[in-house]
């Protein structure tokens, strides 16, 4: 059997545990160099492949790849570039095909969201336009958790751990000093069309007054007077109010309310920040003491809290699809599956890319209680598995050593530049 | 002997480890009960003492006192209020004299940083003043590392630790980003004197290239011109720029930065978040794609992250703090003595109460490189040994457990309310 060379490539929004389907994808890859001959990593996601700008992981250390699974970001650098249609964009197809014959490359391992599985299925669909063999499976990766057809996202998981586990901790500081300080915290969470990270911090409140004590959502625009009450009672209640407030909560307009508030001294509207105007607004209306944070990128680079589920179905669906591609199937991606019944457990199944592809899962209706503040049963049971165990990195001066791979460059083998429209 | 019970209370700004310095309190105090009676503990800090809020611990188990060194944020409460001095203000301490004496209290416990050890000087003076017997020892506690005599404050060494492990991380994620997204990511950190907090973001970078690339100090008023053409060469030199912030950085004029740049829909100054005024700053100037973060809280709440070092340290002050009482000190607070020698190590020592309180300790100019926007191998030297170890909370349900005590009360015994002025 002729074996023909990998190419592997991270796009999108990075995670926690990204390099942990990297270290699946290449740990699996060297177990069967029967089938697959070198992996090669495309430097920035697609844009390496189309640039021929690949990495030969073969120069790797055993040891630095087994370090991915602990490394947070993208090893290989990511981007954010979808391929247009073929019909439309046929030059970009076409040079794909060049770079993956100069390469002998015949599998192709797309690591990504939503929009990524997009780019990855137009990959898989080069074998039957251009003629070129080439198998091509997706890699679900995504904070957002809005994929389709698998259980949740790998790195959903790990951010959910470490908003539930900073708004349990920073609930507990405001309480410490609400009677003479601050009164009331706002925590703002990515989450720009849904509310999966902001429902996931509601984890935290396990018992009568415990943090958070407000979650507002992207699917529930504000209701400023019914917010306010709120949170009145809850200072009234239990001394103070930490709310999670998703980055992407609207006015009852459908604007943003991160648009609405600010402008900077020139009249210019300031960007991003729901979490200040939230205080904001609780100051003016009520008078609070108020602190906020915006966990921006640490919420999601935040391997030291990952989540051990997360970090071992990122590795899982690394290694499956390399295993799928050696059992000959293409176009697919593999899925997470939850086990029926009770005891949570999960098993890895498969969906085809066509149907992946651009479809974004919204959160379901019932997992937001009928005021709009919180989350309910049925939320936190499924949400609460995939924050399970710990996996922590190893340290070294006090900090998490994370590898940096030497990530050496395939030699070009064509003549002529690339230019990325 | 007679015995007398004590009184435990914990002042300003909670930290990951005040509650370990309670617990070696109350341990220690547990082992000596042939000379201190109960532990009570004042709700809020000395407000509670004031208002005879007061709490028993004897009904607290061996366990939940135990689970206190892994728990954030003040068990008991903590309070901002200074008591002012005994010739203006003779009746609050009358009045902590009456709660004293009814309550047979003669050991006095406080748990804070400047302004609390000058209330805790002010209370160990009854003695002379009112002709009641108090023993009083300070316990220092604060993030802001200030306080003289000790070599560090307890509480800085994990606010440290977290700062320079999530600017490691959000680091690798923009520079994973910066081809096609984000170049540009500020975090904002606490600060509002002095820079400790933001220099000990500088550990993160060990090679050349690390994140952070450029630290702002409050003690050196932003250069915006030079700023800006260090932020350019950064971008150019490594694809990204990571910055870290003090909340305190000011303008040349002396202005704090956080209060210069954004105004409300109404014209009014928006307070809080220099974050993202620096950003704005980088946008209209150089025009990068930008993120920003502001840690607040969730930086000195991040007990799941504490430094092991700190957690012993936070602990051996409240065990040195009644085994110094014990001893018939009084007016004093144990302090950390580093060794000499290159090796790290430290002990407990003590200073007096009087020179300890209202003084504000800043870091040494040579611990900031000559250009201002980085730290040099001094202040690394010094740094390091304080982020240490790590100290990891048990978990349940993928969360960290923190102990929520009983706090019963201690049943009154004066018949007047007191009013805190």
């Amino acid at each position: 059997m002729e074996k023909y060379n990998a190419l592997y490539a991270q796009s999108g929004g990075v995670t926690a545990v990204i390099n942990a389907s990297a270290c699946g994808v290449i740990q699996t890859a060297r177990l069967h160099t029967d089938t697959i001959g070198k992996v090669y990593a495309a430097r920035h996601g697609i844009i390496g492949a189309l640039t021929e700008d690949l990495i030969d992981t073969t120069h790797e250390s055993s040891s630095d790849i087994a370090a991915l699974r602990h490394t947070p970001a993208g090893a290989f650098g990511s981007c954010r570039h979808k391929l247009g249609a073929i019909e439309k964009h046929r030059r970009q197809y076409e040079r794909l095909v060049e770079v993956f014959s100069a390469h002998h490359i015949r599998y192709f391992f797309y690591n990504g969201g939503g929009d990524s599985q997009d780019t990855a299925y137009k990959v898989s669909q080069i074998s039957k336009e251009l003629g070129y063999p080439i198998t091509c499976i997706g890699i679900p990766k995504t904070v957002d958790n809005d994929l389709p057809f698998t259980d949740n996202s790998p790195g959903f998981g790990s951010v959910a751990k470490y908003v539930a586990v900073s708004i349990r901790e920073a609930g507990m500081d405001v309480a410490s000093m609400a009677l003479t300080s601050t009164k009331v915290f706002v925590m703002e969470v990515m989450g720009r069309h849904a509310g999966w990270i902001a429902a996931a911090s509601g984890l935290a409140a396990e018992n009568e007054g415990d943090s958070p004590h407000i979650i507002l959502f992207p699917e529930i625009p504000l209701n400023t007077e019914a917010f306010l009450k709120r949170v009145q009672e809850c200072v009234k209640k239990y001394e103070h109010c930490s709310i999670v407030v998703s980055e992407g909560v609207k006015n009852t307009d459908g604007t943003f309310i991160s648009e609405s508030g600010l402008v900077d001294a020139f009249g210019h509207k300031q960007l991003g920040g729901v979490a200040p105007v939230i205080a904001k607004l609780i100051k003016e209306n009520l008078g609070y003491k108020y602190h906020w944070a915006v966990a921006d990128y640490l919420q999601r680079s935040a391997r030291h809290i990952a989540s051990k589920t997360d970090v071992d179905q990122a590795y899982a669906m690394g290694q499956a699809a390399v295993e799928l591609a050696i059992a000959g199937k293409n176009a697919v991606m593999p899925i997470i599956v939850r086990d029926k019944g009770d005891t949570y457990g999960w098993s890895v199944g498969e969906a085809p890319l066509e149907k992946t592809a651009n479809v974004e899962v919204k959160m379901p209706a019932d997992y937001i209680t009928p005021d709009g503040f919180g989350i309910t049963d049925a939320c936190r049971r499924y949400l609460s598995p995939l924050i399970q165990g710990e996996d922590y990195p190893p340290y070294r001066n006090g900090l998490p050593v994370y590898v940096k791979l030497k990530n050496l460059p395939v030699e070009k083998k064509l003549r002529t530049p690339f230019e990325i429209a």
